[in-house]
């Protein structure tokens, strides 16, 4: 930091034994590992400690000797439990002290809820004489940043959205200020409908590309291509960047759907609210999990009617579907889902309507596999056009592969359509 | 381990740069300690390491020195990437050798695929002379079970239903055979309705019982209790549970909905089964996720027949929610919800009917903030009941909290009908 031009070396902790025991799952230190690299911070490990002072102590005294940022989270409780600067304190040989305007602050925060403070909460008003005070606007325990030796110690508190505060309002403008190494910035592109080999083969003439680095990744929503470039300025990855990204584009073409941070739902969104389209969806096995992504991003109201869960065999023709289709091919049958999309685009009155039906399992249905769904699209032209999956992962991932085949085929269809008009 | 009696110790390994980084969440660390405990084994450390030989070597070096069981995940893979064979080898001194066995069962792998075995992947048919071979049913690598000086190292895939398989089958039962350490036996009891702080304080008189602990937890599904026990034999361990879980249900009576691995989902299910009732709903903005979340069980088309989602008003009207009711209250408001669970009740033809209205957000609708969410269910008898909640915490945890509070308003309502009848 400050004046060297080495890497800076970060290390992140987790404190805490819920998180220790697997009955919490860490978030906070992917959340906060993700955006080390664009600070030009090297982040070199990650690690878990129960509420142990001993352990506690030994893992921030070998924290302290190899790196020089260690970013920790949990701890910061008023609880014996929370251990965190008594830890520090003692491996920096400091003595806690209340720090009166903190004390004060925190009476405040309890009157102000009508309460009086427990006296165990004192130590959320404590300083030592290297730590400054990280304000917590979300709860009662501020955070520490802790500097001496040219090294830093970032404390911040364990529930998620109290740290994402602290760290997006205050720890990570403080560490932007202070970085001057190299930064890297990365760029991701995503594919759907083709396998990581193919993708990794098609790819394969850029690997060798001086000064970027890029990899393939297999991920719920397809396959992603992430490229690399660090530089001394932001500027410099670009401009080693944009060339790679340009030829990728060409190479993969219609099978990108999104860069970066783009969803699944927001690029079907988008495609929709392009065309000024409307969609419905008649669900099975998926039980409504369909609608239910398809919404998760907001506006999806413009072009989403409505759907329906036809779980039960009568409602599906209830809503529309020929019971002979059913009669002749089964409920899990590609004519089947055809003909639910074609009943709720009827019934709903929208452009499109998709169909979903498959045996989500662990029990065989119809003396289909679990795991066999069928996934249709009707449009306002020609037949329906329908993709059948097979896949016996557990009843979640096979709803979740579903939705994602799903949302395939609606964008092929949308874009076909598109050429052919 | 083996003849000893003090506590065994163990820690646990992530290898691998993308999990280092954020990029994948480490959730075969969570999934491994959460089964530690039962098995009599202390979980000390867990650390997550990138794909760097120097650090690989120091993370394993250090573990070796302080624990007796090192368990790790990732890096077996057959590129030059994956290094956690390589590591080991190095710390232990000992030199990787191909296992004429196991190349023979690779080969085959990659023959009956119908293409050859690319030369890189012989590393997964390596072994050191410390080390056997655990096969790997569900992919090319097989791991490792190291075991000198009467320390142990698992080696496993990182693809976590490869994990988990190696764990189940071989490495848990292995485990098993050896612990002869205090077990921990714990019962979680899942309550609904009751916030934490009043559960702490109803549970507080038993916090003193000797031999046990008590724990609070919020969770998504409402607040758990745990009862933990350590022992030298399980049944020790539960003879100190029951008295206090009876007690526990005593104190919290209808509040407990379920216990250890029961899911809300499950719950509901249960108690639709146990009545032979049926369930319809019509969601808003929900977008189907109480559909899809009712329908995460095995077994749900027993008793939920299906859903509307009506994302768009005048569908809300086409499916029997009265005109009248949406212009004089709006659509975000106690009295639609309540039309829409009689509406959708009727339409459907089932028992019961559940309604979701509300704002997902980011945005505010007709006036109302964002996460406004009005939920109502209507039964054979008596007026519709409804319950409101206001929460901004973001469209994904909205939508979530407002099933778990539609779960809620279902199980009170099945209970009370039970005892008026």
């Amino acid at each position: 930091m400050g004046g060297e031009t080495a890497r800076v070396k970060a290390e992140i902790i987790a404190i805490g034994t819920e998180i220790l025991l697997g009955e919490i799952v860490d978030t906070n230190s992917a959340y906060i590992a993700q955006q080390l690299p664009e600070l030009g911070i090297d982040l070199y490990f990650k690690s878990v400690v129960g509420d142990n002072m001993g352990r506690i102590k030994d893992t921030f005294q070998r924290a302290w000797d190899r790196s020089d940022i260690i970013i920790c989270t949990g701890g910061l409780g008023p609880t014996d439990d929370d251990m965190t600067r008594e830890g520090i304190a003692a491996i920096l040989g400091e003595k806690p002290e209340v720090d009166p305007e903190l004390e004060t602050r925190l009476r405040y925060f309890f009157e102000s809820r009508g309460y009086p403070m427990p006296e165990s909460n004192i130590k959320q008003a404590w300083l030592i004489p290297s730590s400054r005070a990280l304000p917590n606007p979300r709860g009662t325990a501020p955070g520490w940043w802790v500097e001496r030796d040219g090294r830093v110690i970032v404390c911040m508190p364990g529930v998620p959205p109290e740290m994402e505060t602290m760290w997006t309002e205050q720890v990570r403008p403080e560490l932007e200020r202070r970085s001057d190494g190299e930064v890297l910035v990365t760029r991701t592109i995503k594919t759907l409908g083709i396998g990581e080999g193919t993708v990794d083969e098609m790819a394969r003439p850029l690997y060798s590309t001086p000064g970027i680095g890029i990899g393939t990744y297999a991920r719920a929503d397809g396959v992603h291509l992430r490229i690399g470039a660090k530089a001394a300025t932001r500027e410099e990855a670009w401009h080693r960047i944009i060339p790679v990204e340009q030829e990728l584009d060409r190479i993969f073409g219609a099978a990108i759907w999104g860069k970066d941070e783009d969803t699944l739902e927001g690029h079907i969104r988008a495609l929709f609210d392009d065309r000024k389209t409307t969609l419905s969806t008649m669900e099975s096995c998926t039980g409504g999990l369909m609608a239910s992504t398809l919404t998760d991003v907001s506006g999806a109201a413009e072009y989403f009617r409505g759907g329906i869960v036809t779980y039960w065999t009568d409602l599906k023709i209830d809503s529309g579907v020929p019971a002979e289709v059913i009669e002749e091919f089964g409920v899990i049958s590609p004519e089947t889902a055809k003909a639910m999309a074609a009943a709720v685009r009827a019934r709903l009155g929208t452009d499109y309507g998709c169909g979903i039906t498959g045996v989500a399992g662990p029990d065989p249905q119809e003396g289909k596999a679990p795991g066999t769904v069928h996934v249709a699209v009707a449009g306002p032209d020609g037949e329906p056009s329908v993709i059948s999956m097979s896949m016996n992962s557990g009843r979640a991932a096979v709803k979740r592969r579903a939705v994602t085949t799903a949302m395939l085929l609606l964008r092929r269809t949308l874009l076909e359509a598109a050429t052919v008009r």
